[in-house]
């Protein structure tokens, strides 16, 4: 392990935020909010803190796959744990544990909560939290890559750690023109969602609020009853569109930016997104419209809901709770599945499920007929055996966190249906769930213990598991 | 596809399983119960029609590994048919589809059932549905193997697909004398344990009954309130030990009969398995504690759940859906992770599970140091690719059925906990559960389109999914 390289690297992350703690900082300023100061302490000391680390270790070697790992792994614990001093220290979440907690669902774009009356809190907190998801959608260190010039061959391995799905595509050439490209096009998406927010009758603050937390598939909200507040339909199907386009590959648009529309449905995983989509929508309308009584409100209640479970974004318009058992099903496995890869969204991408399955049937194939040894497809391309093994693990693991977890809430909690719920929320960072969890995800009810279970599967689901369960295996720390 | 050859082994199995229901008849004419006839007269029909098929289709070609499959999942279609004719006939269960159901409950060893009256059977339809336990416990082509003559290197392929367990250990050199010890060991081991319930009080049929229900780790019993009608510890305890005895690969007994004792515990499934058995007793016992107020009755009822749900025998003994979550939890998970490979149990088996987490976190060290592979082993023996790529394709397509069947059973249950636990008790052929399906496994309540999904999820579960699954594909079919 070199810690220099680590070292380094986590001390420009920690300068990165104290940065964007500025926005708060101002923020508290316009409203006159005493809980600025909570900011501004902490944004000195965040930025001093990392600029010694940066400087103190200078000149960094070469970064190899395991320092990759550690980085990421390590930058996210040091970045939600930085971002959770100006919770406590403004007293407006008065439990350092708490504090941690909300941070850590903040980065993780997971959008569960210990606050049950978000109204209460002061709007450079609020601030902070949305902009908390739209960091860690795209992810801060993708933004490092973006903003600080590195040695070639080092960005790589800091890039596959921290973005999410089995591979990195290779459309663009060059790391920090891809990592520029990706925070630009992400920049203009939240943006287009905001005015149109705005244009729909929202306050500029809260059509921002809600642009940062669609865009990083987060979920915090200014309310506690939600979007449902708005009683807008065209509210509600700007931020269905908006989430369903933070859920596609952002390789979707370097194709349109290149001009090859035709390439996007070409991926099968892009097919299978909008079909897992309008599947889901059409048969969920059907089982709900019972409720509603009205075409329209069923269609648009259940792409919203669909499209909320599926990117991981956890908003939420009715309360679902309340739906058949058909859509709470469904809604599960969608949270499960998730979205694209190489999105903001989290839990297990709808690649790796494809992969999965296309191994699993070519296998079953082989059984049957021994020599007719094939290899398995996708778009065109061979899947390498190693990716193979990669999702086969990363999906057991993934698999064993759920389990692991439910067993540990359920210690704490009055149902299966609250312990499942509360470990998928954190896991696939969708951050709402069926039970006492609930439509805003408020977990205020467990345990510290249990509290910490949760900031684990929010870290593990974020990271995909790797960067975080590396960092507990003696082998990663032993000498080169 | 050889034609000939696939049905003229369905024919033998016909011929042998018309010969077991004789059992039935004999019971019929000692109690002097009307339902013996229908046994009589489906016994004639089965005798004719397999001898039939068998000698129109005499001298088949070879056997390949794909009419393996296909015997062995048809065979289990046929039989389980066969064998629902006697309810129906006889009138005790006046619905096709609910005979045909408890039939498959019975030769998949699961124990889910329709009759929610157990006690208004006759004792000749109590005897063939332990029976078909026994028989669907060691597996009815086993019978055939050991009882007829057949070609050298046909029989291979018919033990691999219906025995459990990712492979077929190679203790024995010859498969006839495999197959004959299996069953003898199987004799001894069910006449050991009708003894010994005959000595705690129970009555010969009875003991018979529980003993044979036992030894397939099936769970039909002659009461409506399961085992808990005897009061008696002494049968609590022979039972929990017996079906702690079936659970273990039946290795172990040929590791006993060759002397070397010391051999057991070396095999990490066997130590697992024990290490999983004590640990669930013990937590379960601490955490039902306080609703029994009684150390003894704490543990002797928390052992003999973990046993009924980890081998997946489903007896019952006393009313654990009023158990805390935790132990609800443990015990679902226990039956989806099963006993041994090479016993009579069902489920994914604790060495599957070994080699998946040994697999997945070998991978997770290669991404820290690419460099260093390793190969996985396990009881000092490389574990090939084949074998990873076979457990991993079984897990993937066993949680895809259990996601499918949840899905499905959802249109028609009052909570997840009711489609959750019918769908695991189905594939697990656990046949006890949670919700509605309660300690007894009565699922009379579904639809039955519901009841055919869990038809399939039991044959899949007994046929360890990939002679059922193949049945479906077109591939299987083609000429070679």
């Amino acid at each position: 392990m070199n810690y220099r390289t680590v070292f380094h690297n986590l001390g420009n992350i920690l300068t990165i935020e104290s940065l964007f703690m500025l926005l708060p900082v101002l923020t508290a300023a316009v409203y006159r909010e005493k809980a600025g100061l909570a900011f501004a302490v902490t944004a000195a000391f965040t930025f001093a803190a990392g600029m010694l680390l940066a400087h103190l270790n200078a000149n960094p070697d070469r970064l190899r796959a395991r320092e990759g790992f550690v980085i990421v792994g390590l930058s996210w614990i040091v970045i939600s744990l930085a971002g959770a001093f100006p919770f406590f220290l403004s007293g407006e979440i008065p439990s350092f544990t708490d504090a941690f907690f909300e941070s850590v669902s903040g980065f993780t774009t997971t959008g569960v909560t210990v606050v049950s009356e978000v109204e209460e809190l002061s709007r450079c907190i609020l601030i902070w939290r949305s902009l908390s998801h739209w960091l860690g959608g795209m992810g801060i260190l993708v933004f490092m890559l973006a903003v600080l010039p590195l040695r070639a061959g080092n960005t790589v391995h800091l890039l596959r750690a921290e973005s999410s799905g089995p591979s990195v595509s290779k459309i663009m050439p060059r790391i920090q023109s891809s990592a520029s490209i990706l925070y630009l096009i992400y920049i203009i998406l939240t943006l287009t969602e905001a005015v149109l927010l705005k244009l729909g009758g929202m306050s500029v603050f809260d059509s921002l609020i809600y642009a940062m937390s669609t865009a990083g598939t987060g979920g915090f909200s200014t309310h506690s009853a939600g979007v449902a507040v708005y009683g807008s339909s065209y509210i509600y199907t700007v931020i269905t569109i908006f989430m369903v386009l933070f859920g596609l590959n952002f390789n979707v648009y370097f194709l349109l930016l290149m001009r090859k529309p035709r390439e996007i449905f070409r991926k099968s995983e892009v097919r299978v997104y909008f079909l897992l989509f309008f599947a889901a929508t059409a048969t969920i309308a059907l089982s709900v419209y019972r409720i509603y009584g009205s075409a329209e409100e069923s269609v648009i209640y259940s792409a919203f809901m669909t499209a909320a479970f599926m990117t991981s974004t956890g908003f939420s318009v009715t309360d679902y709770t309340v739906w058949p058992l058909y859509p709470k099903v469904i809604l599960t496995l969608l949270a499960i599945v998730g979205a694209c890869a190489g999105s903001t969204c989290g839990s297990l991408k709808i690649s790796r499920v494809i992969i999965l399955m296309k191994t699993a049937f070519a296998n079953l194939r082989r059984l049957s007929s021994p020599r007719s040894i094939k290899s398995i497809k996708m778009d065109g391309k061979n899947i390498t055996k190693e990716t193979v093994s990669d999702v086969n693990a990363f999906v057991t693991i993934y698999v064993l966190i759920l389990i692991v977890s439910v067993v540990l809430l359920s210690l704490d909690s009055d149902s299966i249906t609250t312990a499942g719920s509360a470990a998928v929320a954190a896991l696939s960072n969708v951050g709402i769930g069926f039970g006492s969890v609930g439509t805003m995800g408020d977990v205020s009810f467990f345990s510290p213990f249990s509290k910490y279970v949760l900031c684990f599967n929010m870290l593990a689901g974020r990271l995909e598991i790797f960067p975080l369960i590396l960092l507990l295996l003696p082998a990663t720390w032993k000498k080169y």
